[in-house]
């Protein structure tokens, strides 16, 4: 029951400021998920090393730079070369290094980046989209509502365990039931914002495009929800944190943001393109 | 000197149709490109993994869309989109094989992927860029440049070999020798390019924009030579592949094309940003 409200009251206190942030957007907003991005990627590389190493200041600077990048340029070309920039100073590390240094270390070093701040990012490049502001909401939602969704219907009707899989306790019942729900909050969303803003702007298709994003936002919700268990059990962590009480580290909360919202953004470019919009 | 006649051969065979393609460049240039990194990604991945993998498809395949969307859409946001695709396939396939997928192999697919067809890319990008055709063919001299000058230099000066380094066997004097080769060869092109083509167009500063990204290029030339050679000495190989006679495999032959060409690219578009022309 402790647990149960340590939870309750990390999300009453974190939702808010959450909310408020992504609403406002902006270099304040950038920053902040610049700092999570970072202190997820600790939690990411730790797990894997068991310690700090030097090399992980090569991955936290790359995610400064990265941000910085998306910051001053948005997305396209300097992503790029801030992503080679950092895989080139890794393989120089790799041989500067070359003794003392696994290579498994640099392999890590790289994929962590990808994992945490790369995927991260994502979040930053849906909110400053041009119709971003509609859209970067359903990252919250199908990732926190599919989770509590499948939550619910797993308590309730959950039979058919996932045996096999890294979340064995999960059931079948669970997923659908999360992505059910996740999809009907995106549909309802884009009902209410068609509703308020009407057939202009990126409210254009808004009920659709909300309905497909929310859709597969939720199935990868929980991919990204199992590639984090995954990643806990080959590292036999339990957590990957302990910074919120009761929902474990920063990776623990944000495992399915990291999926969802790129997912988020691809579907929105693809639909743009489809439907004509501007992207 | 059998070895030294096959090597021979290979160049007076290999470097003709090279120049030929780059020069051509176009659908039929990055397909061949798409090709070469392809066959080098393979060695790459059996190197680590000594034998073929199911999980290398996707490493394939995010190859072919990787270069798919460079042909329809250049540099920018679909790249960015299609490589996140890839990471997110790859962590699908972790939950969908949990317990028959250890998460190294995942990790090592992911890198071999930006290690070998992403960084390779930047050729492509390059010579597609607007002014590529004059800057393309300094990958080729910095690379291959900084290699023969090396070992030229290497051979008749080299005393102070390159002790706790992944190729102990090469010599202090060789690096620095090829670094002035090439930068000198940089320079040679710049003046010959500009003498023709006039100070209009790239050809602005291409004096200047030649020499340095050719100095830039040959040291991340010899960065990629010796971490391809870590990476060799960390797989216990000799070479990755035997494709080319007397000169191993497609990554052998690449190491530093794969670290020169973004090199280039970002000197290309940091120089280009400098001195104000569009990229």
């Amino acid at each position: 029951m402790t647990l149960f409200l340590r939870r309750a009251a990390t999300t009453i206190i974190g939702l808010p400021l959450v909310v408020l942030f992504v609403y406002l957007g902006g270099k304040l907003f950038l920053t902040l998920c610049c700092a999570v991005a970072l202190v997820g990627l600790r939690e990411f590389y730790v797990a894997f090393s068991k310690k700090d190493r030097l090399i992980h200041v090569i991955g936290y600077l790359a995610t400064i730079g990265y941000f910085g990048a998306i910051s001053e340029f948005g997305a396209g070309n300097w992503l790029l070369i801030a992503l080679t920039f950092f895989v080139i100073t890794v393989q120089t590390c790799l041989v500067v290094f070359f003794r003392t240094l696994p290579i498994s270390e640099c392999i890590t070093t790289v994929y962590g980046f990808l994992y945490v701040p790369f995927m991260f990012s994502f979040v930053v490049l849906v909110r400053e989209h041009a119709f971003g502001h509609y859209y970067v909401w359903l990252i919250l939602t199908a990732s926190f509502g599919c989770d509590t969704f499948a939550y619910l219907t797993g308590s309730l009707f959950g039979k058919n365990k996932l045996k096999n899989t890294p979340s064995p306790s999960k059931s079948f019942e669970g997923l659908v039931g999360g992505i059910i729900g996740a999809t009907l909050i995106g549909l309802v969303y884009g009902v209410v914002i068609n509703h308020f803003f009407g057939e202009k702007d990126a409210a254009a298709h808004i009920v659709l495009i909300a309905t497909v994003i929310s859709f597969f936002g939720a199935i990868f919700s929980i991919i990204g929800d199992l590639a984090a268990s995954a990643v806990k059990r080959h590292c036999e962590i339990k957590d990957f944190g302990n910074l919120f009480p009761g929902h474990g580290g920063v990776m623990d909360r944000m495992d399915s943001i990291v999926t969802v919202a790129p997912i988020v953004y691809m579907a929105m470019t693809v639909m743009f393109w489809f439907v004509g919009l501007e992207i």
